[in-house]
């Protein structure tokens, strides 16, 4: 329970949680490094892509739904946007639970980071 | 028949294809941002996550899991890697055909572009 991510799941760290259902949670990142940036995690602590079984794919799947309707919610589906997994410590991932990046609202780099 | 990459899937330009089957093909970036840059794309044409309807989204746990194969065998699946998914003018998309960028190889930043 020492993942701040799970403690978002439990409600003991307040997030602005802009939805949720029994699989995922999407809120916006607090160091936002875009006008629109949410983030959109399982509930289940899964600490990075390595550890997705194939049986838990579909979480895949339904992470990008869902961040494909908030694109359109953050009116940002048309004008376009970034979804990024980053694993492991080269990767730049900075929370050890699972996370897709939702961004948008400026022009995003061609570099991919 | 104009998408670069629906040719790539024709066999009509040749590509470094490190796998495929009946879903997804994977061959490394002609123009690399990372000493590891691979595309995993679905041999059917969605021209972007947008139009991928919730029936065709297990395709995306597909594409995750092959990425992540894929990982292993280039040997950057304990270093770290990064998975993006560009949508739109703004998310900076290229080919207008769904596709997911793997780097790794370098330590990628935390801008995320």
């Amino acid at each position: 329970m020492d993942c701040i991510f799970c403690q978002i799941v439990a409600g003991k760290i307040p997030a602005d949680i802009l939805y949720q259902d029994e699989e995922v949670i999407a809120f916006r990142d607090i160091n936002p490094l875009a006008p629109v940036h949410l983030l959109v995690i399982p509930r289940k602590h899964i600490p990075s892509p390595v550890q997705l079984s194939e049986a838990e794919s579909s979480l895949m799947g339904k992470m990008v739904n869902t961040a494909n309707q908030l694109a359109k919610k953050e009116d940002i589906a048309e004008s376009g946007y970034r979804l990024v997994i980053n694993c492991g410590q080269q990767g730049g991932q900075g929370v050890p639970h699972l996370h897709m990046h939702l961004l948008g609202g400026r022009q995003l780099s061609a570099t991919l980071g």
